[in-house]
């Protein structure tokens, strides 16, 4: 089975890989909706959210919860209904992988996984941010860079540099796509 | 005054980056100059002494060595006795920077102080790195996750995720060349 992951800082553009990848046929796990359903439940910020949840359940608690989904998924065919695929297992697109422990699960699990980062300036990202209003999107520099700092100590830094691929992303959003849809339409032909 | 500095995991070609620099008439600092020098009088590894600097003068003494010759070079004009600039500083480049505490020091130093990182898969990196033969190059792919394990307990992650640019390095060495000097060309105009 073939499984992506996409990881990026706040603000980087992450959600248009997985929308290059939804148009693609691929399938989409977004971790933050691990966190945000969570949230929605606590009814707390999805920042502390995401802190607690690995502090109650361990580090690799929404990498888990993925698998487990992806697996489900793949067995029992859901959304497969109408177009099922005989010859090819379905791709699967993970958006906002944050540590490198996490990384390790989606490797045991599927031996292929591969780590595609998304990279902007932060003086870039904070543009951007302001721009959005989400709810766990922060509108001033400081807390941007608050928000930055609880990425990073998770480890993204070292999923980042150690991604089989960067696409710097600080112009037109079609340029983006663009270099996006060149590496997964790549990944979906050598998928198995 | 100017200075960049310049990151990136073991074999992304970090070296590239100062040769452009180099022919632009910048200065090159090379931090690891500062721990290859003190492993030669050692008689140690590179790799080991790295470590070893930091734990007998604390985390910054590399980058506050960088400091301190910057500020030399710049008001003894050392280098300077053929072309001096009297209109603009000479702008520095600073190879090699491992953790966000040397960036901290350098953005204390120098408030215009900006991070270039360069980034390849790790798969690129390996087969570059088993080309060459530094002494602190590691051979073998285990070898040189060892090593990459080191830099990013270093939290080169962390300086990598934050870069004010990054550049791919994938294909061909002619491309990163244009790709940097593009970049180093623009802060050079921009320098006061």
């Amino acid at each position: 089975m073939n499984v992506i992951g996409v990881t990026g800082m706040p603000g980087s553009g992450k959600s248009v890989v997985s929308r290059v990848a939804d148009s693609l046929g691929m399938k989409v796990v977004r971790m933050g909706d691990v966190i945000r359903n969570e949230a929605q439940k606590r009814n707390e910020a999805p920042g502390k959210v995401a802190v607690e949840l690995r502090q109650e359940y361990g580090e690799f608690i929404v990498a888990e919860r993925c698998v487990e989904y992806i697996k489900n998924f793949s067995t029992s065919g859901v959304g497969h209904s109408n177009k099922p695929q005989k010859d090819k297992s379905p791709v699967f697109l993970i958006e906002g992988i944050r540590s490198p422990w996490e990384v390790q699960i989606f490797k045991k699990n599927f031996p292929n996984f591969k780590v595609i980062a998304i990279h902007s300036a932060p003086k870039t990202r904070y543009i951007r941010l302001k721009k959005r209003m989400r709810s766990d999107d922060s509108a001033e520099a400081k807390e941007a860079q608050k928000r930055d700092q609880r990425e990073l100590k998770f480890g993204i830094g070292e999923v980042i540099a150690s991604a089989d691929f960067m696409v710097v992303n600080e112009s037109a959003k079609g340029k983006l796509k663009n270099t996006v849809r060149g590496i997964l339409k790549n990944e979906l032909q050598n998928s198995c």
